[in-house]
């Protein structure tokens, strides 16, 4: 075999409430998203023979089979760069075990209490060499500490090049939130934005406003992958893996220093070969979700990843194409990292499984390909998944 | 396909001198023996687009691509549980890589300072939930600290079980530094050890003596893993990857309450596929390279993956049978890391690799097959190598 294309699918999702404070451990969050995903499944914990997490995650996955009664591992592994590495490179590393026989059944899953504290959110600390201990200890002196900041910088340079505004970012957050509310499960639910309210919120590094950013959320998700053909009698439809990557390099300084002129990025090298393996070109994909951390890196993903030429995402991302139900390319349908819930990506991936289920509260008509990136501007990770219809 | 079995082999191994003070960087030992690897393989960095690493390593893809020249990364993963997961997970993953088509050269490595403590051996801190702050914290303020305490409990219960002796344990103790005085680059090289300095060495937690305990090494070791059709046209003789296989599970406390009797193991886990993935039995292995940290789980690691029954480790391995030239199942041939060195258990993949191209110190005739595996009492690893000859 030469690709994992077609052969493990999404089975089971699950996630917990978005919240503030969920008033409980990051393990009880991760055990109830991942029992969720198993019984949207049809599966029970018996079945699960794999776990695959974000290396950021504070939870260990044999805590976790202990507390669900997973009776044993057969497969575990990480995926690091938080935000960019785990939350499709987490599914790849189950989708890769599931086809080479590795294991029958893996959980891919996040939680964490990133908004209340309680849990340990590492991030800014030397949680691994490439922290504050290491490259950023270049910049920290000069004062660029966090990633709003060092996003704000390439933002600029954009803005310079190609006269990108802050209106065109607007339209990503805009998009998000009109699908926020009509999300009861989100976070943004009835809390309707204008471009009026993005221009006057406040600036946290010029130009990113506060509505440019993310949310930090409470919460867990979970997905089960296991192979395409035990996948065909269980009890959701099952979502197939069309092609997943991993993409990154040297220059990933995390958020610092992006050359956005650059003909190789993490999302240029995983596009290379995403599209090829899954059979189809830009044009077949049907609902978009990217990974909206800071809105300005939402339309440079669009570029780099080739849903326009560079510098066109400004003349893109308007015309209401990113809203459903009249927008041609629908994204972040249940509101995103910016209006949903910041569960480091993984919220998306299930509202793309429901798209190609065909169970999505914006539901985009006749959904076969969805399109899902994680956080780019650091080793990142993306991947096409095609319904079963 | 179901399995990797042949579809991926080591074309490269590299490492660092092994000492108690490099004094240099964690990074600079990772590239040294990156580096080392790579021009073994007959590559270049041009050619390397993957990195798999241990997630306790201080070390960072981003960091080692860069310092490397290495130009891309497609694939990057990592495995939690330090020498358990690690020393045969990174090589799985790396396996699983090329054989999906994510990746065509990929690195598994280990690089570190543990002995002289320049880089941050996290050991015993809370690096994840499953560190101090998590299960441990259940048994350490009964005073249960350290990895050699909690084999101590498992080792006495091994005693009074089946009649375990320290000489027992000895043997294999014994058959490492035997190994490790035939090899220059050994820690132990030129200081022989008898029984009896064994039995006269210091008591660390009963029944576990100094020379029971594994060293404490700074330095790093490294393995290029690419697809078997590549592999022909390159500098050295291919190793198969006849098998491999994670073991772990909700019983899986570090190191703590080891049920010794229970018929489920992490190590009964993998060997239950292994062999069979492989094609072969357990007497179709030609020389043994089993985890050595501490030397009663040396022994029971011979029981659960199943080369003696329970109970039997203690007859198995006397009678020189683990010692090279007349020994029947040579183990850890260069020293391990009792003697040679402990990268956590990469220098033992690194010699059997050796041993498979026909290129040890202590050379096995006609070595066709290798067993691996990785520190178990956690969750673990291991592997079936196969010589091309």
């Amino acid at each position: 075999m030469d690709s994992i294309s077609d052969q493990a699918c999404i089975v089971g999702i699950g996630h917990t409430e978005y919240s503030k404070d969920s008033g409980r451990s990051e393990l009880k969050l991760a055990c109830e998203a991942i029992g969720a995903a198993i019984e949207d499944a049809g599966l029970s914990p018996a079945d699960i023979d794999g776990i695959t997490k974000y290396t950021m995650d504070n939870n260990d996955a044999v805590d976790i089979s202990r507390s669900l009664g997973i009776p044993h591992l057969r497969f575990f592994s990480e995926v690091a760069y938080g935000g960019g590495g785990g939350p499709l490179g987490t599914i790849l590393l189950a989708a890769m075990a599931v086809v080479t026989g590795q294991a029958n059944a893996v959980v891919a899953f996040r939680a964490m209490n990133e908004r209340s504290g309680r849990g340990t959110s590492r991030f800014g600390q030397a949680s691994t060499a490439a922290g504050a201990a290491g490259t950023a200890s270049y910049a920290a002196p000069y004062g660029l500490f966090s990633p709003a900041q060092m996003v704000a910088l390439a933002a600029q340079r954009h803005m310079h090049l190609y006269g990108t505004e802050s209106k065109h970012f607007a339209e990503i957050a805009l998009a998000c939130r009109h699908h926020a509310n009509l999300n009861p499960d989100a976070t943004m639910y009835g809390r309707p934005m204008t471009l009026e309210d993005h221009q006057n919120s406040r600036m946290i590094s010029t130009p990113l406003r506060l509505l440019d950013c993310c949310l930090e959320t409470d919460g867990g998700a979970a997905v089960i992958v296991t192979k395409a053909d035990r996948a065909q009698d269980l009890r959701q439809p099952p979502v197939y893996i069309a092609s997943g990557g991993l993409g990154g390099g040297p220059w990933n300084h995390r958020f610092m220093v992006r050359d956005i002129e650059s003909p190789a990025t993490e999302a240029t090298i995983i596009a290379e070969r995403l599209f090829p393996d899954a059979g189809i070109t830009h044009a077949d994909i049907d609902v978009l979700f990217i990974y909206d951390h800071f809105t300005p890196l939402v339309l440079m993903a669009l570029e780099e990843f080739g849903f326009c030429k560079r510098g066109e995402g400004k003349d893109f991302v308007g015309g209401g194409r990113l809203r459903w139900p009249d927008g041609e390319l629908p994204l972040n349908t249940s509101g995103g990292n910016l209006s949903e819930g910041y569960i480091h990506g993984m919220q998306n991936t299930i509202e793309a499984v429901r798209q190609l289920r065909g169970t999505a509260r914006c539901q985009v008509a006749d959904t076969k390909h969805a399109f899902v990136s994680a956080g780019n501007a650091v080793p990142t990770s993306a991947m096409i998944l095609r319904g079963a219809r």
